[in-house]
């Protein structure tokens, strides 16, 4: 177990006394997150419209990066070659990568967002061509060329690509499924999570595993897969799974499914990062919440303020000679006015988007740390 | 003349004994321009892809912005509302603004650029409503509303965007244009030049206005022309118009046109910005150029290096971990290997326009450093 405390060490600086909440910090092999700590997105092994450099100087700790994308472009034999993703994509600093069962379920199922949105509940399939016990076959949509992803390919990738934290391979199940097919399918990935976990520990690479929870919105599976996980030596745990309709639902699950969980362990919530859902997930245990909600909002002209959301697209802010946030310390704030970004928005130039990005993501720093601050003194 | 002295000085530093190169310091109310220098091309108060603060960075000591595009969006209330350009897209170095003249009458005739290359001689006339004596009228592709683009409301909506530099109001006559009417467009333009520097010289604004040579590919017409600007108080002098269809025709316009300009003021270039243009053009004394051609080139994957062009988006780059130069000192060179920007462009990533940007005019302004030195070498 040498290795597992060498990838990845969780010290508690605090724990509330008003709630689940905490303050700790997370070791990896490529420094320290601070948590409660937001997670950017990197599909590809970028931010939208912002390079690396950039991001690691607005303070994010952490950031995403997803298996299947980058398994398809530009493949993890190249990233392998050019001596892990760190070295890849120029990022000295920790990076988490999924296990891509999300986007090939989601291929096979759609997505749980569209599928909430009512978007049509079941795809044809798209491009998977085979789901059985040993994993997933799928046709890579840009060279056709047949893919599959079992646990030990997986995981397999992700040794090549050589994130600080890993995550096992698990069924994704749609959100409309009958009790019995929900059971079926939280057997399946909790057989796929053990044989991922064992995949690992055979060359745990300086790497973590983090165990991925399910259970949909049902409480007792929830129990179930939250006491498998903790039985097993991973390293932490991400909340996954179909996570309800409403944020209500979503607290709940936490609340049923944290209290089985080894609190000595750090705790991810899997793709939900939203101001309100991060408030109230904190409260829960939860220290670490990956999103693409702040840059995707900037990205559509809304930024994240001290006094609440700010839209610069609309007509009044037309002369708004204002920073967003005057006191917001990013490059954006310190530079340009609302109006100027404003202006760039209408004119569709994609400085915006580096601009707007780069303020959000600023923003969430900031929000963490406050958040943090308030969990130290006890107010959350 | 006192407000002209002060808005605008060239310095000239060294007159090679080779050409008629020149090295040369234009002194602007924001700071000096050494010459020849390269001027990026900022359409609607921002290069494409990256921001005012990179910019002056990188070390491009002039930008030019489009007085039509500024009119329509944001509009130049707007921009004189927050006082000016420089405020407005935060520059606190040189801007030079044209005169809107060239895209109306692109409307009107097509572009010189898509004419040349026969995507048809004549548009329908787009939405150009009435060309006379006066000036154009044209409707907003915005919001439809009818604007009168003459030599004094393209002044004064210069006055309002505040530029260091300023172009009088011309017709851009088609190439393929019969003699007569060449004549009666040249003779109009200067006209209109003339009311421009009229209209300005009434209240200069501390802003420095260079005259535009007409006079297409024809010896004679362009011999008037720059006798016309030359014996106007004009502060420069940009050359413009019809530049022929070969480099060849290019420089044999320079070379009989420059030598009626009064060498004490300096040349701009319009639209003229790839390095063999460049090079070739400043032994007729050429001192600034402006083009969209290294952001154009970036944005398709084109870089400029010592060594020539690279093209990242190629097969054989995939696994390429190098930088783009290894003797750049730019962002994108310090930070990314190629491989890694092949990775973004293939993945459509945005970040990639930004750090291929980035380099490529970090690239320019070495190429003006070193073309500089070579002048004062007498090597040029």
């Amino acid at each position: 177990m040498c290795a597992r405390m060498l990838a990845l060490m969780f010290e508690l600086i605090h724990q509330s006394k008003k709630s689940m909440a905490r303050v700790g910090r997370i070791h990896t092999p490529h420094g320290v997150i601070d948590t409660p700590g937001f997670v950017a997105v990197g599909t590809n092994g970028t931010l939208k419209a912002l390079d690396n450099e950039t991001v690691v100087q607005a303070g994010l700790q952490l950031m995403f990066c997803n298996t299947y994308h980058l398994m398809l472009q530009p493949g993890t034999e190249v990233v392998k070659q050019a001596g892990g993703l760190h070295k890849f994509i120029k990022r000295d600093k920790p990076i988490i990568t999924d296990s891509g069962g999300f986007q090939v379920f989601s291929l096979a199922y759609g997505g749980v967002a569209s599928e909430l949105k009512s978007q049509g509940t079941k795809k044809t399939g798209g491009s998977v061509l085979k789901i059985d016990e040993e994993g997933v076959e799928f046709r890579s949509y840009r060279d056709g060329s047949k893919i599959k992803l079992t646990a030990e390919t997986s995981v397999q990738a992700q040794k090549d690509l050589g994130a600080d934290i890993i995550i096992p391979f698990d069924e994704l199940p749609p959100y409309h499924i009958k009790k019995e097919a929900l059971i079926e399918s939280l057997e399946r990935t909790h057989r796929w999570e053990k044989r991922s976990l064992d995949y690992h520990l055979k060359n745990p690479n300086n790497q973590a595993m983090y165990a991925v929870v399910h259970g949909g919105v049902d409480e007792e599976l929830r129990r179930q897969s939250a006491k498998f996980a903790d039985g097993l030596p991973f390293d932490g745990f991400a909340i996954g799974g179909s996570l309800g309709k409403t944020k209500d639902q979503l607290f709940e699950v936490l609340e049923y499914t944290t209290k089985h969980l080894d609190p000595s362990r750090p705790r991810h919530l899997l793709g939900i990062g939203d101001l309100y859902s991060i408030q109230e997930s904190v409260k829960w245990g939860l220290d670490t919440f990956d999103s693409s909600y702040p840059t995707r909002s900037a990205r559509h002209g809304v930024v994240l303020t001290s006094q609440g959301t700010v839209n610069f697209t609309l007509g009044k802010q037309k002369t708004n000679f204002n920073p967003i946030d005057p006191e917001c310390s990013c490059h954006t704030c310190r530079n340009y006015t609302i109006a100027y970004l404003h202006h760039l928005f209408k004119a569709k130039e994609a400085t915006v988007l580096t601009l707007a990005s780069l303020h959000n993501l600023t923003r969430m720093v900031k929000v963490m740390a406050d958040l943090r601050e308030s969990i130290l003194r006890d107010e959350i």
